[in-house]
Protein backbone atom coordinates (compact mmCIF):
# COMPACT_ATOMS: atom_id res chain seq x y z
CA UNK A 1 0.00 0.00 0.00
CA UNK A 2 1.56 3.47 -0.93
CA UNK A 3 2.19 6.04 1.92
CA UNK A 4 -0.43 8.20 2.56
CA UNK A 5 0.62 11.41 3.55
CA UNK A 6 -0.96 13.49 6.42
CA UNK A 7 -2.90 16.20 6.22
CA UNK A 8 -2.13 19.58 8.33
CA UNK A 9 -4.79 21.53 9.77
CA UNK A 10 -2.74 24.24 10.29
CA UNK A 11 0.52 25.68 9.43
CA UNK A 12 2.00 24.98 13.26
CA UNK A 13 1.17 20.97 12.40
CA UNK A 14 2.93 21.61 9.15
CA UNK A 15 6.15 23.21 10.72
CA UNK A 16 6.84 20.89 13.80
CA UNK A 17 6.46 17.91 11.01
CA UNK A 18 8.98 19.93 9.16
CA UNK A 19 11.73 20.23 11.76
CA UNK A 20 10.64 17.05 13.55
CA UNK A 21 11.65 15.36 9.98
CA UNK A 22 14.81 17.24 10.01
CA UNK A 23 15.42 15.96 13.23
CA UNK A 24 15.15 12.26 12.37
CA UNK A 25 17.06 13.01 8.87
CA UNK A 26 13.62 11.50 7.32
CA UNK A 27 13.66 12.13 3.92
CA UNK A 28 10.32 10.76 3.03
CA UNK A 29 8.80 12.62 5.80
CA UNK A 30 10.38 15.89 4.97
CA UNK A 31 9.62 16.02 1.90
CA UNK A 32 5.90 15.26 2.49
CA UNK A 33 5.58 18.50 4.17
CA UNK A 34 6.25 20.86 1.24
CA UNK A 35 3.34 22.02 -1.20
CA UNK A 36 2.21 19.64 -4.62
CA UNK A 37 1.43 21.50 -7.36
CA UNK A 38 3.14 25.00 -6.79
CA UNK A 39 6.71 26.56 -7.19
CA UNK A 40 8.66 25.46 -3.98
CA UNK A 41 11.49 27.78 -2.98
CA UNK A 42 14.18 26.03 -0.55
CA UNK A 43 17.54 28.51 0.28
CA UNK A 44 19.83 27.26 2.65
CA UNK A 45 22.41 29.55 4.46
CA UNK A 46 24.94 30.85 1.64
CA UNK A 47 23.46 28.71 -0.84
CA UNK A 48 21.76 28.63 -4.25
CA UNK A 49 18.19 28.60 -4.77
CA UNK A 50 16.46 25.52 -4.92
CA UNK A 51 13.01 24.99 -6.37
CA UNK A 52 11.08 22.15 -7.56
CA UNK A 53 10.13 19.06 -5.55
CA UNK A 54 13.72 17.44 -7.24
CA UNK A 55 16.28 19.79 -6.48
CA UNK A 56 14.77 19.98 -2.80
CA UNK A 57 14.80 16.36 -2.44
CA UNK A 58 18.87 15.85 -3.59
CA UNK A 59 19.86 18.57 -1.65
CA UNK A 60 18.21 17.53 1.99
CA UNK A 61 19.73 13.87 0.82
CA UNK A 62 22.68 14.94 0.79
CA UNK A 63 22.56 16.92 3.79
CA UNK A 64 20.94 14.16 5.52
CA UNK A 65 23.75 11.23 4.37
CA UNK A 66 26.33 13.41 5.31
CA UNK A 67 28.38 12.72 8.11
CA UNK A 68 27.21 16.25 9.75
CA UNK A 69 25.10 15.21 12.78
CA UNK A 70 23.35 18.15 14.63
CA UNK A 71 20.39 18.80 16.50
CA UNK A 72 17.89 21.55 15.39
CA UNK A 73 15.90 24.10 18.15
CA UNK A 74 13.63 26.57 17.13
CA UNK A 75 12.38 29.41 19.43
CA UNK A 76 11.23 33.21 18.90
CA UNK A 77 8.51 32.35 16.49
CA UNK A 78 6.56 35.36 14.96
CA UNK A 79 3.27 34.27 12.85
CA UNK A 80 1.73 36.32 10.15
CA UNK A 81 -1.38 34.47 10.01
CA UNK A 82 -3.71 34.89 6.77
CA UNK A 83 -6.60 32.87 5.58
CA UNK A 84 -4.52 30.78 2.40
CA UNK A 85 -1.04 31.56 3.18
CA UNK A 86 0.51 32.33 6.67
CA UNK A 87 4.23 33.24 7.19
CA UNK A 88 6.14 31.81 10.11
CA UNK A 89 9.66 33.49 10.99
CA UNK A 90 11.45 31.76 13.58
CA UNK A 91 15.17 31.45 15.23
CA UNK A 92 16.68 27.72 14.38
CA UNK A 93 19.61 26.78 16.64
CA UNK A 94 21.75 24.21 14.86
CA UNK A 95 24.13 22.31 17.16
CA UNK A 96 26.84 20.57 15.98
CA UNK A 97 26.82 16.77 17.44
CA UNK A 98 29.79 14.90 15.87
CA UNK A 99 32.62 13.59 18.35
CA UNK A 100 35.54 14.82 17.23
CA UNK A 101 36.82 18.89 18.01
CA UNK A 102 38.36 19.25 14.57
CA UNK A 103 34.97 18.44 13.14
CA UNK A 104 33.03 21.08 15.62
CA UNK A 105 31.34 19.38 18.12
CA UNK A 106 29.44 21.48 20.41
CA UNK A 107 29.01 24.46 17.52
CA UNK A 108 26.42 25.96 17.66
CA UNK A 109 24.94 28.26 14.73
CA UNK A 110 21.93 31.14 14.62
CA UNK A 111 19.69 31.16 11.78
CA UNK A 112 16.49 32.82 11.02
CA UNK A 113 14.33 31.17 8.52
CA UNK A 114 11.10 32.50 7.08
CA UNK A 115 8.56 29.49 6.69
CA UNK A 116 5.68 30.07 3.81
CA UNK A 117 2.85 27.65 4.15
CA UNK A 118 0.27 28.07 1.81
CA UNK A 119 -3.42 26.08 2.44
CA UNK A 120 -4.53 23.26 -0.16
CA UNK A 121 -7.05 20.05 -0.54
CA UNK A 122 -4.04 18.43 0.88
CA UNK A 123 -4.05 20.72 4.50
CA UNK A 124 -1.48 23.08 5.05
CA UNK A 125 2.04 22.53 3.14
CA UNK A 126 5.05 24.21 3.04
CA UNK A 127 5.62 26.30 -0.08
CA UNK A 128 8.88 28.29 0.73
CA UNK A 129 11.85 27.59 3.55
CA UNK A 130 14.52 30.53 3.42
CA UNK A 131 16.88 30.24 6.07
CA UNK A 132 19.80 32.20 6.44
CA UNK A 133 22.84 33.08 9.10
CA UNK A 134 22.18 35.85 11.97
CA UNK A 135 24.08 37.29 14.46
CA UNK A 136 24.34 35.65 17.45
CA UNK A 137 21.73 37.62 19.27
CA UNK A 138 18.38 38.28 17.22
CA UNK A 139 16.73 41.55 17.54
CA UNK A 140 19.92 43.00 19.35
CA UNK A 141 21.83 46.14 17.95
CA UNK A 142 24.47 45.10 14.51
CA UNK A 143 26.42 46.66 12.60
CA UNK A 144 25.76 44.11 9.33
CA UNK A 145 25.97 46.04 5.93
CA UNK A 146 24.97 45.39 2.79
CA UNK A 147 28.06 43.36 1.54
CA UNK B 1 -0.57 68.48 3.69
CA UNK B 2 0.75 65.94 4.39
CA UNK B 3 2.00 63.20 2.33
CA UNK B 4 -0.37 60.75 0.58
CA UNK B 5 1.50 57.16 -0.06
CA UNK B 6 0.51 55.70 -3.10
CA UNK B 7 -1.52 53.17 -3.70
CA UNK B 8 -0.19 49.56 -5.53
CA UNK B 9 -2.54 47.62 -6.92
CA UNK B 10 -0.72 44.50 -7.60
CA UNK B 11 2.42 43.16 -5.84
CA UNK B 12 5.25 43.92 -8.96
CA UNK B 13 4.15 47.71 -8.52
CA UNK B 14 5.17 47.37 -4.95
CA UNK B 15 8.36 45.97 -5.28
CA UNK B 16 9.07 47.96 -7.67
CA UNK B 17 8.57 51.02 -5.69
CA UNK B 18 10.79 49.17 -3.05
CA UNK B 19 13.78 48.91 -5.64
CA UNK B 20 13.47 51.87 -6.80
CA UNK B 21 13.10 53.82 -3.01
CA UNK B 22 16.75 51.95 -2.52
CA UNK B 23 18.58 52.98 -5.24
CA UNK B 24 17.04 56.44 -4.78
CA UNK B 25 18.09 56.11 -0.73
CA UNK B 26 14.61 57.76 -0.41
CA UNK B 27 13.78 56.39 3.33
CA UNK B 28 9.88 57.94 3.29
CA UNK B 29 9.26 56.23 -0.31
CA UNK B 30 11.06 52.83 1.22
CA UNK B 31 8.74 53.15 4.42
CA UNK B 32 5.69 53.81 2.76
CA UNK B 33 5.67 50.38 0.73
CA UNK B 34 5.52 48.27 4.12
CA UNK B 35 2.28 46.95 5.41
CA UNK B 36 0.61 49.02 8.51
CA UNK B 37 -1.40 47.50 11.02
CA UNK B 38 0.58 44.26 10.43
CA UNK B 39 3.61 43.05 12.07
CA UNK B 40 6.68 43.54 9.46
CA UNK B 41 9.93 41.65 9.32
CA UNK B 42 13.31 43.17 7.42
CA UNK B 43 16.45 40.40 7.70
CA UNK B 44 19.17 41.72 6.00
CA UNK B 45 22.58 39.28 5.35
CA UNK B 46 24.17 38.06 8.36
CA UNK B 47 21.80 40.58 10.06
CA UNK B 48 19.23 40.31 13.01
CA UNK B 49 15.75 39.96 12.67
CA UNK B 50 14.25 43.46 12.50
CA UNK B 51 10.03 43.52 13.42
CA UNK B 52 8.32 46.81 13.79
CA UNK B 53 7.78 50.23 11.96
CA UNK B 54 10.35 51.78 13.99
CA UNK B 55 13.30 49.26 13.87
CA UNK B 56 12.91 48.85 10.23
CA UNK B 57 12.91 52.18 9.54
CA UNK B 58 15.90 53.02 11.51
CA UNK B 59 18.11 50.28 10.34
CA UNK B 60 17.36 51.92 6.76
CA UNK B 61 18.19 55.00 7.99
CA UNK B 62 21.34 54.06 8.70
CA UNK B 63 21.97 52.53 5.40
CA UNK B 64 20.81 55.60 3.36
CA UNK B 65 22.99 57.60 5.55
CA UNK B 66 26.10 55.60 5.33
CA UNK B 67 28.99 56.60 2.59
CA UNK B 68 28.53 52.85 1.46
CA UNK B 69 27.25 54.03 -1.96
CA UNK B 70 25.74 51.10 -4.04
CA UNK B 71 23.57 49.66 -7.43
CA UNK B 72 20.96 47.69 -6.95
CA UNK B 73 19.52 44.71 -9.96
CA UNK B 74 17.06 42.72 -9.82
CA UNK B 75 16.50 39.58 -11.83
CA UNK B 76 15.28 35.39 -11.61
CA UNK B 77 12.17 36.75 -10.44
CA UNK B 78 10.14 33.84 -8.98
CA UNK B 79 6.31 34.51 -8.27
CA UNK B 80 4.03 32.87 -5.89
CA UNK B 81 0.65 34.65 -6.63
CA UNK B 82 -1.93 34.11 -4.31
CA UNK B 83 -5.31 36.48 -3.54
CA UNK B 84 -4.43 38.51 -0.69
CA UNK B 85 -0.61 37.63 0.27
CA UNK B 86 2.16 36.77 -2.70
CA UNK B 87 5.52 35.80 -2.30
CA UNK B 88 8.42 36.92 -4.39
CA UNK B 89 12.01 35.41 -4.55
CA UNK B 90 14.38 37.44 -6.44
CA UNK B 91 18.34 37.57 -6.97
CA UNK B 92 19.63 40.82 -5.93
CA UNK B 93 23.17 41.98 -7.53
CA UNK B 94 24.68 44.98 -5.45
CA UNK B 95 27.12 46.68 -6.72
CA UNK B 96 29.46 49.15 -4.68
CA UNK B 97 30.28 52.52 -6.07
CA UNK B 98 32.93 53.71 -3.89
CA UNK B 99 35.67 55.61 -5.81
CA UNK B 100 38.89 53.92 -3.86
CA UNK B 101 39.86 50.58 -4.47
CA UNK B 102 40.18 49.99 -0.59
CA UNK B 103 36.43 50.97 0.19
CA UNK B 104 35.81 47.80 -2.45
CA UNK B 105 34.73 49.52 -5.23
CA UNK B 106 33.11 47.48 -8.02
CA UNK B 107 32.61 44.50 -5.65
CA UNK B 108 29.54 42.64 -6.38
CA UNK B 109 27.54 40.90 -3.82
CA UNK B 110 24.74 38.58 -4.97
CA UNK B 111 21.93 38.14 -2.64
CA UNK B 112 18.51 36.41 -2.38
CA UNK B 113 15.76 38.08 -1.00
CA UNK B 114 12.20 36.52 -0.30
CA UNK B 115 9.51 39.73 -0.39
CA UNK B 116 6.10 38.48 1.15
CA UNK B 117 2.99 41.02 -0.01
CA UNK B 118 0.20 41.38 1.73
CA UNK B 119 -3.51 42.98 -0.08
CA UNK B 120 -4.46 45.48 2.24
CA UNK B 121 -7.81 48.38 1.86
CA UNK B 122 -4.37 50.66 0.74
CA UNK B 123 -3.30 48.61 -1.79
CA UNK B 124 -0.36 45.47 -1.88
CA UNK B 125 2.37 46.05 0.59
CA UNK B 126 5.56 45.03 1.99
CA UNK B 127 4.88 42.50 4.81
CA UNK B 128 8.50 40.79 4.77
CA UNK B 129 11.75 41.54 3.52
CA UNK B 130 14.04 38.71 4.07
CA UNK B 131 17.66 38.97 1.85
CA UNK B 132 20.38 36.24 2.87
CA UNK B 133 23.94 36.29 0.43
CA UNK B 134 24.01 33.36 -2.33
CA UNK B 135 26.61 31.79 -4.03
CA UNK B 136 27.75 33.64 -6.96
CA UNK B 137 25.74 31.58 -9.23
CA UNK B 138 22.36 31.01 -8.30
CA UNK B 139 20.55 27.64 -8.97
CA UNK B 140 23.68 26.13 -10.04
CA UNK B 141 25.30 23.08 -7.99
CA UNK B 142 26.96 23.95 -4.63
CA UNK B 143 28.19 22.30 -1.61
CA UNK B 144 26.84 24.70 1.64
CA UNK B 145 26.44 22.87 4.85
CA UNK B 146 24.07 23.68 7.59
CA UNK B 147 26.91 25.09 9.63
Amino acid sequence: MPLKKPIYTTPQDTENAFYEAIRRADLDAFMSVWAEDEEIICILPNGPRFSGYTPIREAWRRIFNSDQHFTIEVSQRMVMPNMLVTVHNVLEIISMLDETPEKGSGKVTPILATNVYIRSAAGWRLLVHHSSLTTPGPDSDSNQTLH
